[in-house]
Parts: structure tokens; C-alpha cells; sequence
């Protein structure tokens, strides 16, 4: 695969002074030149040209962090920096892939501010007690295979290697031939006992995606809270649904309104439903992708296909936000991927808010892979860096400089907890 | 550009027996392996591979039949049958290009239908006393650049040859390079003063498409009316809009239905207006192409555009329909392309009508060639040929083998009649 534009980590141990650069920033800033569009946004959809060049520059980092770096069976990317002492790791990680039209900063913000942390606390002459991983976890995103956090969930088991593998994006190419073409053996995949036996526990460090409420309704993110900082308490159940609408292809300008069967009539009716449903239910629903065939202005489509993505506080809210699409438009969507509700680890998150100044708790209405590792029973918390924008999957995501700061200072301060806690699991 | 398949026309003028075999349904049976989806229908689109093997089909069919072939400064093709004689000439004609996964009949039931005439009248002795042409008019569905009928349009300069080369199809390619690549000149391409000077009338034989009412309601369409074949007496006012509607992308998982700004609503609500406003003024109108930006599932989209296309008996009616989608969906459809209400000669029809016994007078509700040319004051008229199905633009489009021999016959008798008619211009 031809790569088009390497970005070479700059990061220089030597002449690195936090006190006068922003190191995170730097990082960020040679990654703004990967995968950019001419809309602003980024694509870097997971193995295309983009994602595997910030994977080369989250390597050339790794070295000059003098962090050694090792891909796993599912493509997943480690930099660890001290030695193996039979305990289990800390690892903090996230994810370097985007989706179509994304912003900057879901991703790479958890990756470059690991690093970022790792350079102080190195600075500082903070040696860990146990090894401290950065991990890259691969096609987190589900933007170029219609399933979201692949590696991870690999990893743990949650998805089977012959389900992904056997996805096929947009253009035909299935992940097999895909994972192929960026090196890795397809053959290799699945579940990785052994890696997952060095896993302590996960902090993902990621941008604040959207405002929920918190549970007694004190405030919906960050900004409205006024702190650059949280820590994330649960994740949302959410699912993705498919409806396919079969219609009768016909010639637009000489067919009878009445006697037509056009299937994008339908696709109006289930968008309006679906809209109207989530509002009734509380409830978070979106139509972002929908196609028709063979789609010509004077032609009545033969075929329509939408995807619902829906999202709630609890699973049963979902079910009658479908229950009232299927009732109100008289179509019944077929689920194509779930994820249950999952609340990271209650102690983890509760002694992070603490050692981080009893900054807010906060639902997440996204998946994470933190969020596969704590349903996979691997202790995991989040921590949330104010979005002053309110929006991310797009171009005007934001995060101010100043806030990114402070999640750099609140992952060395986790850091320091955690890679030295007494409850480190001791493996064997 | 690379040839696919090309069919050679099997047509033998010594071993031809229209007592034994159907000259017309051989003619179509050799097309059928031209552009055929998987689907069954066929992508014959303007100057693509399938769209030049029609052509040369037509060359060699001409060629059997020892009809002069040339190609005119806009790609249209003539295949000439009798010496110039300084008297205008009757020309028989459609198309051979198709929609996206149209029918094997729109259009290429009109060109083989006039070989299958001459070959009659040339085995009957039959010497016409001005010269008549097959005309394959180019890129008369717009399936490709949007506009329709480009080659008739083109050559009366109803459509100026700089806007039709600044065209450009959904891979971006540019009209003037698509016809370039075909071996045209570009520069050479516009309106066509000597050429139109040569024609007398045109008489298009077609499929018929869908069932519109008669004037006096006495019946919608030949099905309806038990005739095999009908005369067209005029043609709809028809155009086509652009409605593009903006939204805020976003994460679809994390953004309160409240905030949002998803133009997939505004999408889906002009489509439900689009047909209310439709059905309330007895007018029809598909939106049957739409898209939106970037279509990820979970990606609440930025940007959402979709193409009305509007017909009716009359002008008023497609104002009326506009303006309630604008009321009733907020949103301002820009017109792309527009055909006035194009009334066929009306003494050829009526005389065309009478000649072939008193067949059915209808309204055609879609855009030919021939009402090309009677908007630009040449007389013309068409004979439709029953289609049982209902449907065109459709692999399910189907014209009876009885019926397709009709139409061989009505126009054996038009031509008959025409070629030898008093009223011919006298050219110069």
C-alpha cells in the first residue's frame, strides 16, 4: 500500500522542555498532516494508506521515547516502557484510526498524550513498578468495517476472528485481505489469552464526545460542569440496526403516483420515525447512512437501505425506541451489531475522580475500547478532556490547548497511582 | 476504452424471411448482450464501452443492409437509404443509450424497429422517393450527464456545446473528454445548421412509457385501450430540481436529539412532500437520487442533497407542485433542467394516426428526440408500441414479440407513407 505522507515523530528526549513547548501539541501537530481532506476532516479508516502512516509515526515516537514497541496478532500496537517484573500492566492507550470526515482529536488525543505524560514522568526520574503500556488499539472506529473496536475486541474474544475477517468495506475488500495487505496473518486473529494475561488495567484518555446527562442531573459535560477534566462511569448500551425497503423500478415521469411502489417514500417514513421515537423515548437515534438503487433522478429506486444507530441510559429504552420505528413506519430493522451497557470498574474510577481533584463523573454515549476491555472483566476507566465544540466524527471537534494540558497532567498523575498501586494483579 | 462485447448484426439480406423469423426480435436479441447487469437490467450509459458496442452494432447492422453510415459533429449516428435528392429527408430514429439498469427496449426498439421496416420494404421492391434515415440520436437518456437527449439538443442548439462539454459525471470525468475518448472533436460539437436542413420530419417509434390519461380521459394507455400501437401527441413539461440541505456533522451517539442539525430530516421531509404535493395537483414526481455526507452510521450527517424529478399535463401544475415542497418542507429546489410542454405536429400525427387505423392518441409523460425536433419547428411524431408490464426504466420493462412486430409494421407504413408524401421541403 502506498503511503503518501509520513509524518516523522519529532519528539526529542534531550531537548524537550514541558516548561517551554507543549508537548502533546507537537505531537498532535505532525499527526494534522495524516489522512487530511480538503474539508478539514481527517480519513483514516482503518489499513488504508492514512491509519498505516500514523501507525509509522506512533512507532518512530516509541523510539525516540526509547519505548519498545511489538504488534499483536489482531494488529494492535504496544510501546512499553519498563522492563516485564511479572506483574501485570498499566496500559494506557487508545486509538490512532478515524472515520470518514473525522476530527483531530478522537484517537490520537489518548495516544499523544500518553506519550506526552511519559516523556514528564520520565523527566521527572518516575520509574513505574510495573510496565506501563501506550497501546494503539486497531480499527477502533468500525468506519471502514461497519464494527467498531476490532482489535480489542478480538483480543478479548468478543468478536470471533472468522465474523471480522470476513467483513468486506464499502469497495468489496474484506478485512482478511485488508489486515493482509498491511502485513499481519489473518490466520493469527482471535483471542490473545497471553496478552491479555499481562493486562492490569486499561486508562484510555479520549476527547469528550457530545453532553449527557449525569445520573442525578447535576449538569451534561464538561463544559457546563466548568472543568477541563472528567472521568467516564459508564458507556451507554447502543446498537446499530439495518432496514432494507424493496420497491417496483420504474420510469419517474410516466408512472401513476398512485400505483407506485417507491421505496425512498419508506426510507422518509422509518428517518421521521426513528427521529421521533428517540425523543419520546429519551433515547439517542440517528439515520448517517443510506443508500438507493439504482438511484437516477427519473427513476423510481428498486431498492432503499438505511442503518439506525440508537443509543439510551438503559437497554430498554432501545427496544421501544424499535418497537415504535417498526409499529410507525411499518418496517422491521435487523440488528447488525450491539453492545450491551458496560460501567467500568467502580473503586478504579471512583480513586481516579479523587486523585484527580474530584473532577465530575460522566456517562459516555460512545464505544470504547476501555469500555471492551471492562466488559471483558479487565479493570478500566476513562478519563474525558473537555469539548468545548460539543461535537466529534467532525471536522470542528475541539479541544483548547489548555484543556488537552490538563489531560496530560491528569494521565501522569494516574500514571503515578496506578503503575505503583498495591492491587496490581501478579501474574501466573 | 476498452469493448466488452461486441455483438455482430446477423442480418442477411439475401437469407432474410420475415415469414419465418422476426426480423426485430433477432435485431434485439443481438443488443440483449450489451450492458447487461447481473441484475438483468442493462448500463448502457453515454459513450462507456456498452454504449460504443450498441453503436458499432448499429454500423454493422447499416452495413448489412448497405445503408451509408456517418457520424455527424455530435456523435449522433445516420445510416442513409436513398440517393440525395435535394429533397428533405424522413428520418426514423431513437436512442441506444440507457438509463442505470434500464430495459432492453427504451430506445433500442426504435433502431432496430427501422432496420427491420427497411429490410421489409427493400425485400417488398419499395423505392422511396426522398431519402430516409436511421438516426441514433447520443446520449438521449442524460443517465450520465444529467441532461437529456444531449445529441438532438446539441445539433438544433437548444443546448449550447459549452455547457453540455462542461458536464461531468459522477466520477468527475468532464463530457468533453468522454467524447473525445469516443473519437469526437469537441470544437466541432453545437448547433448544426446544414444537418438540420437535410431533415423533413422525424418519426421516433418507441416503447410506451407508463399510462398517462387521454385529453378526453377515455383512457391510460394502450393496455387500457386494447391496441397494440398508439401515436403520441404531445409531450409533458418536465424538470428536474436540486434540493441540498445542510446540517452540523456530529457523533450520532453522543449528540442530543435536541441540538442536532441533521439534514437527513430536511431530506426526508421534502421526500414525503415531494409526493403529497405531487398526488394534491395530479402531477408526478420522484425524488430517485439522493446522497448525503460522509455517510457513516454513527455520523450524524453535514450535508444532504436529493434530485426531484416533476412532470405534468401542464406548466401550472409543476409551479403549484414546487411551491407547496417549499412551503411544506422549508427547503428551495434549484431547477437543473427544464423541458417545456412540446405539442407533436398535429397534422402528421392526425394523418400518422388515420394511416396506421385509427390507433390511440396519447400524452407521453417523458422527454425523446422527437420532441427535440418539434420544438425546433421540424415536424414530428412518434408511434408507441404497447408495454404490458406498466414499467420502463426497469429490467422489468417488456414489450410482446406480437406487439414489437406491430410497430415494425406501423412504421413500414409510415415510411410508406411519408417518403412519398407531397408535402417534403424542397431544400435551399
Amino acid at each position: 500500500m502506498r503511503r503518501a505522507a509520513r509524518a516523522a515523530c519529532s519528539y526529542d528526549a534531550d531537548a524537550a522542555d514541558g516548561g517551554l513547548m507543549s508537548i502533546v501539541m507537537g505531537l498532535l501537530g505532525e499527526l494534522s498532516r495524516i489522512g487530511r481532506l480538503a474539508s478539514g476532516g481527517y480519513d483514516r479508516r482503518a489499513w488504508t494508506g492514512a491509519d498505516l502512516d500514523c501507525r509509522h509515526w506512533f512507532v518512530q515516537c516509541a523510539d525516540a521515547l526509547d519505548l519498545e514497541v511489538e504488534t499483536d496478532r489482531n494488529g494492535n500496537l504496544w510501546a512499553w516502557w519498563g522492563a516485564d517484573t511479572g506483574t501485570s500492566a498499566l496500559v494506557v492507550g487508545s486509538h490512532l484510526d478515524s472515520v470518514l470526515a473525522g476530527g483531530a482529536f478522537d484517537g490520537p488525543l489518548g495516544i499523544a498524550s500518553a506519550f506526552a505524560a511519559i516523556a514528564q514522568l520520565r523527566r521527572d526520574g518516575y520509574e513505574p513498578s510495573r510496565p506501563v503500556a501506550v497501546a494503539v488499539f486497531a480499527d477502533s472506529e468500525g468506519a471502514r468495517f461497519g464494527v467498531e473496536q476490532i482489535g480489542s475486541r478480538l483480543m478479548t474474544g468478543a468478536l470471533p476472528a472468522e465474523v471480522a475477517l470476513a467483513l468486506r468495506d464499502e469497495g468489496g475488500t474484506a478485512m482478511a485481505d485488508a489486515v493482509t495487505g498491511a502485513g499481519l496473518d489473518p490466520g493469527r486473529m482471535g483471542r490473545d489469552p497471553a496478552r491479555l494475561a499481562r493486562i492490569g488495567e486499561v486508562i484510555e484518555l479520549h476527547i469528550e464526545q457530545g453532553r449527557l446527562p449525569t445520573r442525578d442531573g447535576a449538569h451534561e459535560g464538561l463544559a457546563a460542569a466548568g472543568a477541563a477534566i472528567g472521568v467516564a462511569e459508564r458507556i451507554w448500551p447502543h446498537g446499530q440496526w439495518r432496514v432494507d425497503i424493496d420497491g417496483r423500478q420504474d420510469h419517474g415521469g410516466t408512472s401513476a403516483m398512485q400505483g407506485r411502489k417507491d421505496p425512498v417514500t419508506g426510507l422518509a417514513n422509518v428517518v421521521l420515525a426513528v427521529r421521533r421515537a428517540a425523543v419520546a423515548h429519551g433515547a439517542m437515534a440517528t439515520v448517517g447512512d443510506l443508500r438507493i438503487e439504482p438511484g437516477s433522478p427519473s427513476t423510481i429506486a428498486a431498492t432503499a437501505r438505511l442503518w439506525i444507530d440508537a443509543r439510551a441510559g438503559d437497554e430498554a429504552r432501545i427496544r421501544r425506541l424499535l418497537r415504535d420505528v417498526r409499529r410507525m413506519s411499518g418496517f422491521d430493522p435487523v440488528q447488525e451489531a450491539w453492545t450491551a451497557g458496560t460501567t467500568f470498574d467502580p473503586a478504579l474510577t471512583a480513586g481516579l475522580a479523587a486523585a484527580l481533584g474530584d473532577v465530575p463523573v460522566l456517562p459516555a454515549g460512545a464505544g470504547h475500547d476501555a469500555g471492551v476491555f471492562a466488559s471483558a472483566g479487565i479493570p478500566a476507566a476513562m478519563i474525558l478532556v473537555r469539548n468545548r465544540s460539543g461535537v466529534t466524527h467532525s471536522p470542528a471537534e475541539h479541544a483548547d490547548e489548555a484543556d488537552c494540558e490538563a489531560g496530560v497532567d491528569a494521565l501522569t498523575t494516574a500514571i503515578r497511582v496506578r503503575s505503583r498501586a498495591a492491587s496490581v494483579r501478579v501474574r501466573g
